[in-house]
């Protein structure tokens, strides 16, 4: 592979890892403004903002940088500015939209990057659909000037699509005619299945450089509607409108601030305060520790809003997240992450309750949103997910969604040899069995049960309950529960061998087991469009020396194997 | 790439090219008995007899040559044998069921040659369970030994995994740890989602190289019953009467003999009487121009009877098979497959009501099913499918499904100049309506309108009418409408750009495209499975010179990459 070893590139001014916490006082490539229900949102890159060195993020194309800021705007949004019920997306240049992925930042990317680029920007689209789905906040794109790429793959993912009528504006998924690779941040998918283009129009558009423009964009469902552009702005005010009147946000305020989360970086780990990471770099495995929380839940909502971001659940949601992205992108050669937790699961089960309570109040509402998608990432995270049950921990409601999110748990029976601790336990609350699909539309028991579902009425019929290794594993919700005697070793045996099979097969396996049962429009993202487009880039005809994608601009043509496959 | 540019490596036997056609006196691997309504079936590889040079197949591995075997004896098991109601599967061979793909044969193939390998012994799988669903033909695996890899994803395309309880037979998908890539022919789906193993007992038990046998093969639900060996070959004995007993596939008989195909190879094309195959080689053009009836469909079922393998729909079914699995593995450089049509639509059309007015009769459904098998075949099939619908053409019915399959239609508008034949014409029938689903389970007209079903219902206003150009545009049944003027120019400039464009971007988008709307476990197995195997197929871990396909069997230990991706 020309990538096979090639280190990262160097990162832009001096980082050491990419760093996923940003906040609007540093963003460098979007504008928000908000007035009453409308939230207006610009996208004006700056080209000299590249988050690698080598190359100008120029037209309005991003890199993983400029996305980090879209991620960080949607959650702010949603916890900032609960009284928003429409965010209208537009370009601040003139005559561009968004020209999509950089192609330079793509052709000098590690394979990884790219493939963690990809899964990243695809995961921020699908939190735009969440977001319009289940906040009511709807997203208007309006696109004045070229949607190219990722650009219109962007447009793709907001409710209502206008393109100006103008003769030159137009829409387009250009890569396969110019890079020869796919539309890989959703395009092909929600092409086919959100807008349900006709699969022969949709070849048409998807094989054609200069994309698809006025009345045909409107048959073919490209886009919504067309409009002239002496009346693009006042429509898309009117259209803003129509969308604030029928949301069904509810109009509470003020939010509460994201504040900086607070961080310890280390060579070998990261101390967040609710979770610690540490990393065994010889053995290849990143252990995290969720902790419980350190006070009883708040007597009231008010309390909760009081809080703010410190409400444990809140905290540590962001700081997993935050973890689970920098283990994506900066540590890739951790094979395997493993789940442990410490606290008193009672405490947890209390949260759980205080939440279940307060399901009304929009915070609590989008905390569990939230936390729906970091479970969410951690299922499609391409590492070994290992959880380790032991005496002391606090495996409870939500953070029982991670044993549950893993390849394999193991659970310690009775207690250890000359440790006082109680024996393990696992809960169950009412969070396992609704809150947090996965992206195959079912809860992680229910696809863990899909042979009988008889085994998840059992399993609910033990809520609220302190389970113990005999009974978790009867009821199946551990994979093995082991004695002190065998725990150490049975434990130590699997992560070195985890740790020496191929990551490629791994990964591979992973992504096919973790998800059985029905596929949504977001699990096929991430299955057929994301696995064609990791192999497409592995492929010459993309990233070899006289492949597409490294001759983009040299005036070169690229060579193909003309072989189909 | 390590064989990006690499030939095929050598057929045995001083072949030319890979020869689909087969019949039973020429296996050199399977045993075909047949004892009233009980066929048994028996692997036993001819380890000399491989289709390539340069490995033996020992311990019952395969290659394609054993699976073209097993595809012919399932298609005979449906037409010749209509009485059978059940198979049972056997090995030939002591102490081993079937040790799956040969690695040495992997190890030396081309990519493009392991791709569609995997793509054509998927096919006979799921031909194996369509039997069952459709035909009513069960069948029974009886393991006596081990199987591994595609031994055991062969098991699991039938309906009744039995294993022997010897201390020592077992079942296992011992792919990731041996040879770094993933069990490809079904497994890893058909255990998440037809056997709805849970999902961390499949992790386990697909990174366990000695697999799982005994009872907790069956408490794992990877087999559905062990057997002591003494009582083995009674209790299979029982279970095929069992299922024989509860087929519902009528006792009919005799068949008819599927004869062998004539085929005329020249350096250009292949004629096959029913059938035309062009190959433009510098265009990378292969049109296939489909021939309608020459006579009247006969006047009774027993006339079909008597006509039996030149009955028209049954000849051009076969010789359709024959001929895009001959362009799948042998003609790698064909960018595009052009369908064209020659004869009486209204010919077709009578043919049609035939078939439809004898849909009850066995024979005539197991021609629809043939069908089906083969227009999915078409769809899976990595090359731009176009269709061209001309004057002289008779695209109906049946035949309709070719141009819906395409990726793009033209139809020509009118007269061409000069030329006295009446304009073309499309003909609907209603076995475009359900005869023929795709692979996500919807009929090719209801993928095609998944935007508006009204589209559905306006096209089935129009049943077996000759619909003109601008018609067929109007009901959305073809890309283009094109008047002679423009014909020519616009379908040389199509083909010439499809042509120029990265082969492996191509297979991406097409593969995406293609398949809108619902997923089963079967688009699943050619979608997610499919395209992550392809990629690791790709990826030196597997198959670099360090890899782990290569270096199987050498003693040396093989050197990965250890970054995840």
């Amino acid at each position: 592979m020309a990538d096979a070893h090639a280190p990262e590139r160097p990162l832009a001014n001096g980082q050491t890892r990419i760093d996923f916490q940003t906040e609007p006082a540093r963003y460098r490539h979007w504008r928000l403004a908000i007035d009453g229900e409308v939230a207006t949102l610009l996208l004006d890159v700056d080209e000299k903002g590249a988050l690698f060195e080598g190359y100008d993020l120029k037209l309005n194309s991003y890199d993983l940088g400029v996305d980090i800021e879209l991620a960080d705007v949607i959650e702010r949004l949603r916890f900032e500015h609960p009284q928003v019920r429409v965010v209208v997306l537009r370009s601040g240049k003139p005559r561009v939209f968004c020209a999509g992925a950089n192609i330079r930042m793509l052709a000098g990317a590690s394979h990884a990057h790219k493939v963690n680029f990809c899964k990243f920007t695809n995961e921020t689209r699908n939190g735009i659909e969440d977001l319009s789905e289940h906040s009511g906040l709807a997203t208007i794109c309006a696109i004045n000037g070229t949607a190219a790429g990722g650009g219109y793959e962007l447009a793709l993912a907001a409710d209502h699509i206008m393109l100006v009528d103008d003769g030159s504006s137009s829409v387009a998924l250009p890569e396969l005619p110019l890079l020869a690779v796919l539309p890989g941040t959703g395009g092909l998918t929600r092409v086919a299945d959100k807008r349900k283009v006709r699969r022969d129009h949709a070849d048409f558009f998807c094989t054609t450089e200069e994309g698809v423009k006025g009345k045909r964009a409107v048959e073919w469902r490209l886009v919504d509607e067309v409009v002239p552009g002496s009346k693009f702005d006042e429509v898309v005010a009117a259209r803003a409108r129509e969308f604030a009147a029928k949301s069904r946000r509810g109009a509470a305020g003020p939010g509460i601030a994201l504040t900086p989360l607070t961080r310890g970086f280390t060579a070998n780990g990261v101390d967040y305060g609710s979770l610690a990471v540490e990393f065994d770099r010889a053995r290849r495995i990143a252990t995290m520790t969720l902790r419980g929380p350190v006070i009883p839940p708040p007597a009231s909502a008010d309390a909760m809003l009081a809080l703010g971001a410190e409400f444990w659940p809140l905290r540590l949601a962001r700081e997993l997240d935050d973890a689970i992205l920098h283990i994506r992108l900066n540590e890739f050669e951790v094979a395997a992450i493993v789940f442990k937790s410490s606290g008193d699961p009672a405490e947890v089960v209390a949260y759980e309750h205080f939440l279940g309570a307060n399901t009304d109040h929009w915070l609590v509402r989008e905390i569990r949103h939230l936390w729906k998608r970091v479970l969410k990432r951690v299922d499609l995270t391409s590492r070994s997910l290992v959880a380790l049950i032991e005496p002391g921990s606090c495996f409870a409601g939500t953070l029982a969604e991670l044993p549950f999110a893993s390849d394999r748990s193991y659970m310690l029976l009775g207690r250890r040899d000359g440790d006082n601790k109680p024996p393990a336990t696992i809960a169950l609350t009412p969070a396992n069995f609704g809150a947090y699909p996965m992206s195959n539309g079912l809860t992680r028991l229910a696809s863990r049960f899909l042979a009988d579902p008889s085994d998840l009425d059992s399993a609910k019929a033990e809520l609220d309950k302190m389970l113990d290794a005999e009974t978790a594993q009867r009821l199946g919700l551990v994979t093995f529960a082991l004695d002190d005697i065998d725990w150490d070793d049975e434990v130590r045996v699997f992560l070195e061998e985890r740790a020496s099979f191929s990551p490629d097969s791994l990964t591979g396996l992973e992504a096919n087991l973790r998800f059985a049962g029905p596929e949504t429009m977001e699990s096929k993202i991430f299955a057929r469009l994301s696995a064609w487009q990791n192999w497409i880039f592995q492929r010459p005809n993309a990233i070899g020396e006289e492949g597409a994608l490294k001759r983009y601009g040299t005036g070169q043509q690229p060579v193909f194997d003309t072989r189909r496959v």
